[in-house]
C-alpha cells in the first residue's frame, strides 16, 4: 500500500452543492451561465494538483427554476472552454446512454479529448425522470434494467468507434500520396439489441485511446455495470461503515468479472464545510440551512417518493409505508439512500430536507482543515476510498478554502501529489492507455468477461 | 444601396479546400486535429475583421482516409475553443437534423451562444449519403423530402426550445428566495410527425436569443427551405450568370414567404488562389492540380453518379446517360453543379477532377489581390451576393494572404468594415435579435408562413 496515492475530483456544481447557496451575499446568483465561473474554478482545482473536474448533467430542467439556478450548459461545451485555458487537470462530463447516439458522443468525447491532450472523461449514466423521456419522444423513462442493457451495449459500441482507427493509422506519406493506412481503419458494423453503427469513427484515436470512464450510480444494476465497465466510481455514502461495505463490495465485483481491482478507483462524495475553527464552519452550515425555502424541497421529496406534498408534514417523520426500491424506476440506490438516513437518525421531514439541501446524501463534513483532512485520511487508510469527489458547500469559496486549506495537510502527510507526474487524466489516475481492441484482436475487456 | 456592406465568412476546412493542399511542402498533415491550428486561422480572419468562420460536417468518415486528412473534429467543441481565443468573430457549426435529437443540439448551441457571448451560428443540414445513415441504425439515407420535412420541424422545435425562458424570466431575488419566474419558464409539449419534445430547455435564452440560422443546400427543397428559415445562405455558384440567377431566386422565394430579402444574406463561395502577379497565382493553381491523385477522386466521382470507377476513363468526357437530379438522394444540387460544369465546357474526367479537387463546384479565382476584390466588387454590385463565403484552398497561408492582400483593397473601397461595430454574429450580419415567440405570442416567422 505504500505507493498508493490519494485522488482528487472537484465536483462543480455552479454555485456550490448546496441548493441555498446562490442566496449567501458572496454569490453570483448567474454564475451557472458564466463560462469565466468555470474557468476560475478548474484553475484553482489546477492549483491544487486536483486529478479531474467534473461536471453533472441531464437534459432536461430538473429543478423547479424559481427555486435555484437551474439553467446549466452543455458538459462537453463547458469543458472545451476549460481545457483551452488549464494545462494538466482531467476534465470530466456527463451524457446520457438512453438519449444521446454513440456515434455523436464518442465522437464528441473523442474530439474533447484531443482539444485537451488527452484530459477527457465520461460519466455515464442512464438518465432516471419521466421529464427527461418526454424532452425525447417517450412517455415515460424506460425500465432502469432496460436502460442498464443500453448503457452496456452503447459502451460496447463507444469502444468500438475509438479503437476503429489503429494509433498507427495515420502515416501522412505526401510523397506517395497516401495520409492513411486504410487497412488500420476499421467497418466493424455493429449489430445489436439497441444500436446498429457501421463506423468508422471520422477521428482517429484520440490521445488517451479514449476518455477515462467514470459512473456513479450505486444501484445493483449499476454496482454491476461499473464493475464491467467503470475505470473510476463517484458515489454518496453518508457514513464510514456504509462507504467501507460500498468498496468491499464493488472490489469483490470487480474481480469476480476477472479485472483488476486496483484499477477501478472509488472516490465517494463529500460536502466539506470549513471554518477557521469547528464553531465557524457549523455556523456557516447552519446559515445555509435557515436559507433553504422547505416549501420547494417538500416538493421535490414528495415527487422522489411519488407523493403529494401535504402527504409530506414538515416537522413529522417520513410515512411508514414507502415504496421498496424495487418499485422505483428512477434513481434508485439514492431513493434508498435518503430513506435509510431518514430512518437511522429519525429525522422530521424538515430536518431531512435541511441534510440534503447541503449533500443529497453525500457526506457533509463541516469542520477545520485538519478535521476535514483527518476525515479523508481515515477512510483512505481504512480501505473505504481511493480518493474523493470534493463537493462544495458553496462556490467558489469552499473549492480555494479546500485547496489553500486541506490540500496542504495532504500534501504533507505525503497523501497527495505535490505536482503533477503525468500529462494525461488517466495518467493522473494511475491507469493505462487501454490498448486498441482491433490492434490486439480481442474485445475491450468489460465485454469480454460479460455473461 | 449606400449602406449595404458587404460580408466575408472564412469556410476552414482545416488544411485548405484543396484536397491535395495537404502535399504541399509547407502543409501540416495533421492540422485537421491541432485546435491550436483552427484557433490561428479563427485569429487571421478575426484580424480581417471577417463577420465568421464556418466548420462543414458530416457524422461520417467521408473520404477513403488514404486519400487525405479525413479525421474531423465535432465543430461544436472546435468553435467553443476558438470562442475562448477570439472577442468578435462569429462562429458557425454544420449539424445535422437528420441524425440528432433537437433538445440535444438546441442546447449546444444555446450553451456556444452563451460561452462566446453572442457568436454563434448554425449551418443547418440534412446530411446526404448513405454511409451516414448506417452510422445511425439506418439502412440508408432517408429520401429528400423526409429529410427536409424533417429538418423543418427540428428548427420549428429548436427555436421553442431556444425561446422556452423568456428574456426576463431571471430575477434571481436573493431576499424572497425566487431565482426565476416560473411563468416566464415554457413547457410548450410539442406533438409533430418527427418529434414530441416537451420542454423547456435547461438553458436560458442565450445573447443572440437563439444561433444565427444557416443554411447551404441548393436544391428545390433546400431554397425553398432556405426562404423559410435561413438568415445566411452559403452556396456554390461556378459563374456569374448562375450566381445571379440563384440570387434573384432565393430573394424571390423569401418574399413571397413573406419575409424581408435583405434579411437573408447569400454569400456564394469563392476559392481564391492568389498570387503576386496573375502568373504566379496561375502556378500555383497548376501545382495544386498535378498533386491531386486521379484514381482515388475518380472513385469518389463515380460513387456520386453511381458508377463504378472503370464506367468513367480519364481521358473521356463523362457519359451521356447520367441520372437526372430526381433520380439522386444525395446531395441534389451538387451533382447538377457538376454535370452541367463537365457539359458546358466539355470536360474530360481527369479534367473534371482536376477542376472539383480546387472547389468541389465552388468559383475557383485564380489571380492577384487586387482581381479577387475586383470579381468581389462586381458580384456584390450586381447584386449576385451579399457576401461571399471564401475558401482558401491552401490554409493558413491562403487565408493570410486575403486578409492581407484582399481585405484592405475592399476596405479602401469602403466595402468592408474595418473595425467590428457589433458584439454579436447576428450583428456582424446587420440581422436584429429575433423576437421570443412566447413573449409575443406568435409562432417563428417561418413557421407562421409556412403552408
Amino acid at each position: 500500500m505504500t505507493d498508493r496515492r490519494l485522488h482528487l475530483n472537484a465536483f462543480l456544481m455552479p454555485i456550490g452543492h448546496h441548493e441555498a447557496a446562490w442566496r449567501l451575499p458572496e454569490s453570483d446568483p448567474n454564475a451557472n451561465l458564466d463560462i469565466q465561473h468555470y474557468i476560475s474554478l478548474a484553475r484553482t482545482a489546477e492549483r491544487g494538483r486536483f486529478d479531474s473536474v467534473f461536471l453533472a448533467d441531464s437534459p432536461v430542467l430538473f429543478a423547479n427554476p424559481e427555486r435555484r439556478p437551474s439553467g446549466k450548459l452543455e458538459p462537453t461545451i463547458i469543458l472545451t472552454a476549460i481545457a483551452t485555458a488549464t494545462e494538466r487537470i482531467g476534465l470530466i462530463g456527463t451524457a446520457s446512454t438512453t438519449y444521446n447516439e454513440p456515434y455523436n458522443l464518442a465522437r464528441r468525447f473523442a474530439s474533447l479529448d484531443f482539444v485537451s491532450g488527452g484530459r477527457a472523461g465520461w460519466n455515464i449514466v442512464t438518465t432516471a425522470g419521466d421529464d427527461a423521456a418526454r424532452n425525447f419522444g417517450l412517455d415515460g423513462v424506460p425500465a432502469h434494467k432496460s436502460r442498464y442493457a443500453r448503457a452496456a451495449e452503447f459502451v460496447e459500441v463507444s469502444t468500438k468507434l475509438w479503437d476503429s482507427w489503429e494509433d498507427d493509422a495515420i502515416v501522412a506519406d505526401k510523397e506517395a500520396a497516401i495520409h492513411a493506412d486504410s487497412a488500420k481503419v476499421h467497418t466493424f458494423e455493429h449489430e445489436g439489441e439497441f444500436f446498429s453503427v457501421a463506423g468508422p469513427l471520422n477521428v482517429p484515436r484520440s490521445p488517451q485511446g479514449y476518455p477515462l470512464l467514470v459512473q456513479a450510480g450505486s444501484s445493483e444494476n449499476g454496482k454491476d455495470f461499473a464493475a464491467l465497465y467503470a475505470e473510476a466510481i463517484f458515489t454518496a455514502q453518508p457514513t464510514f461503515e456504509e462507504g467501507k461495505a460500498f468498496y468491499d463490495d464493488v472490489k469483490d465485483r470487480v474481480g469476480k468479472v476477472g479485472r483488476d481491482p486496483r484499477q477501478v478507483l472509488i472516490l465517494p462524495g463529500i460536502v466539506p464545510v470549513i471554518g477557521d475553527t469547528e464553531k465557524e464552519a457549523r455556523e456557516l452550515d447552519a446559515e445555509l440551512a435557515r436559507l433553504i425555502s422547505p416549501e420547494y424541497a417538500r416538493r421535490q421529496l414528495a415527487e422522489r417518493f411519488g407523493l403529494r406534498p401535504e402527504q409530506l408534514p414538515l416537522d413529522e417523520p417520513l410515512p411508514e409505508n414507502l415504496p421498496s426500491e424495487d418499485e422505483i424506476e428512477g434513481a434508485k440506490s439514492r431513493y434508498t439512500l435518503i430513506v435509510q438516513l431518514a430512518r437511522r437518525e429519525n429525522l422530521t421531514v424538515r430536518q431531512l430536507i435541511e441534510r440534503l439541501g447541503g449533500g443529497r446524501g453525500h457526506r457533509t463534513f463541516a469542520g477545520t482543515a485538519e478535521q476535514v483532512a483527518d476525515t479523508i485520511e481515515h477512510w483512505f487508510h481504512s480501505g473505504a476510498a481511493d480518493g474523493f469527489n470534493i463537493m462544495p458547500a458553496v462556490l467558489p469559496s469552499g473549492l480555494e478554502k479546500f485547496v489553500d486549506g486541506v490540500v496542504p495537510i495532504l500534501q504533507e502527510r505525503g497523501l497527495f501529489r505535490t505536482e503533477y507526474t503525468e500529462a494525461t487524466l488517466r495518467g493522473h489516475y494511475g491507469l493505462p492507455r487501454p490498448e486498441n481492441q482491433f490492434t490486439v484482436g480481442r474485445a475491450f475487456v468489460g465485454l469480454a468477461t460479460q455473461p
